[in-house]
Order: C-alpha cells, then structure tokens, then sequence
C-alpha cells in the first residue's frame, strides 16, 4: 500500500492505489538491482540479477498498459514496505565481511523482494476479477507468473551452490 | 535482514542475524494484530486474523527455542522491511472509507506481511541445513508451514467473499 494522496472509497480505489504502490515499487527495484549486479560475486546470480533487471523494466511498461486500459494516468506513491526491504537489503551489503556470505544475504534480500512483490500482484489480480477487469488481470498474471519464476530461480541458486559456498 | 551490530562474516552470522530479524518482525506483528481484529468487519477475516494472534504467539517461543538450541540468546534487531509493511497496513486502516473496502485493504496487507514471513523462514531453512542444523530446520519448518495456511486461509477470504462485498 501507499501514502495515500485520498480517502480510498471503493475497491477501484483501492486497486489504483495498488497499482501506484507496485508502480513505485518495480521503479526503486531498477535502481537498486544494478549494485546487485555489481555486487555478486556468483556468476549465476551475477546473471539471475541482471535478467531480472531487463524483466522488471518489461512489468513496469506492462503497469502503464494497465494504467491506461483502466483509463489512469501512470502515476507512483510511496511504497514504505518496499523502502524498508531495499534498506535492509542494502545494510546487509555494506555489513557482510566475506563474498560468499554477502552473496547469500543478497539472495535472501532479493526473495524478500520477490516476494512482496508476489503477494502485491496475486491482490491486484483478485481485484481486478473482482471489477471485471480481466484484460488487466491477463497482464497481472504475466507479471506475476515472472516474479514466481525468479523466485525459484533464487531458491534454485541458493540451494546448489550459494548457501554452500558461504557455509 | 536488520539494523546489525556487528559484521557478518560467515553464513552462521548470518543465520543467527536473520533469526534476530524474524523473531523482532513476530513481536511487531503480535502488537499491530489485535488491532486489526477489532477493524475486521467480516467474520471469517475477524477470527483469521484471532487464529492468527495465537499462531504468532507460539512461534515467537518456537524461535525461542531454536535460539536455545543453537547456543544463542534470543535477541530481536530492528528490522526496517517488517516496520515499512506495518507502516502502509496502519495507513491503509486509517485511509479506508468503507468497511468493506477496509477489509480488502487489511487482508491485502496481511498477505504482504504472510509473504515477507514465507520468504525469511524459507531462508532460514536453506541457511539451517547448510549448517547441518536440522533440529532447528524441522522446527523452523513447522512455522514456514503455519504462515503458507494462514496465507491461503486468507486468498481464500479475499476470493469468496471479502473482495466481493467490497467491489
């Protein structure tokens, strides 16, 4: 959710104001992804990081399709769910004393994202059908159907390698 | 992930700080739950959010224990991801016109608040069994499985009724 700029009234209200909270949201993923890329010293995350990035880039056009099929201009609120969880994401890249351990903290932060951002578009969805917006559902779904793909590509990463390494 | 005391070296650090993140995270959500049991209009979503209160309870002394048993003293760490979350579920409650609408909005931050849990104890578990800790993965474990039902109780909330009420 957001810092409301309105009292939220109905449910269309409330999906808008969903879509502004994720719109902000996939906005400060792209800024913060690229010292994650940086970061990983993983090859395989290094890469599972900066496809996520060109992917994020896709959903955030796709959100401005949405907008507009809804007849809203794109517009984003601050989201301080998704503060917090880039916050700690990047305490724990400045706190980690060793490479492999810093890879593991960078996995564990970006499912954290991944996740947000799971349970955000699985609501947008709910609500859509719920308004009988099932062209924006459709979009939502693909965006969605993402975002669970990267997660279980960072638990996949995690399980054979990272976490093993950092042990 | 948290506000960290001191450098994180190795993936036991690291462990250890995560649990620090969760069990803070467990004692925020019990104090912000019973408000949100008293703003639940509908029912079902009232005595989740009660069932839920107790839950948390019980899995606050179950980290409890798997602090004991890795030789740990429980501690919490500020955790900024969970206090963002809880920061966007008091606004929405105090932006909603509608109790219908109200609901829809609570039990979409709930979700937000299910999936952060899902994503730190699923984390944990990969952590716990990289450091040949199975006692507090099977532990561990037993909550990821806890957060995935209240999760779906509340999916299945959302769909059968309170979004429709809302809409």
């Amino acid at each position: 959710m957001a810092l409301f700029s309105k009292p939220i009234k109905t449910l269309d209200d409330l999906f808008v104001h969903t879509l502004q909270d994720i719109y902000y949201a996939e906005q400060q993923i792209i800024k913060n992804l690229p010292t994650m890329v940086e970061k990983a010293s993983n090859p395989q995350l290094k890469a599972a990081f900066e496809h996520h990035l060109g992917e994020t880039r896709t959903q955030v056009k796709r959100l401005e399709q949405i907008f507009e099929l809804h007849g809203q201009k794109a517009k984003a609120v601050t989201c301080p769910a998704i503060d917090g969880i880039l916050t700690e994401a990047k305490e724990v890249i400045s706190d980690c004393g060793d490479k492999d351990v810093c890879d593991a903290a960078m996995l564990s932060a970006a499912q954290a994202v991944e996740h947000y951002e799971i349970s955000r578009y699985g609501t947008l969805i709910a609500f859509a059908h719920q308004l009988r917006r099932d062209d924006c559902a459709t979009l939502l779904a693909q965006t969605l159907a993402e975002e669970k793909a990267a997660d279980g590509k960072l638990t996949s990463i995690a399980e054979n390698r990272v976490n093993r390494m950092a042990a």
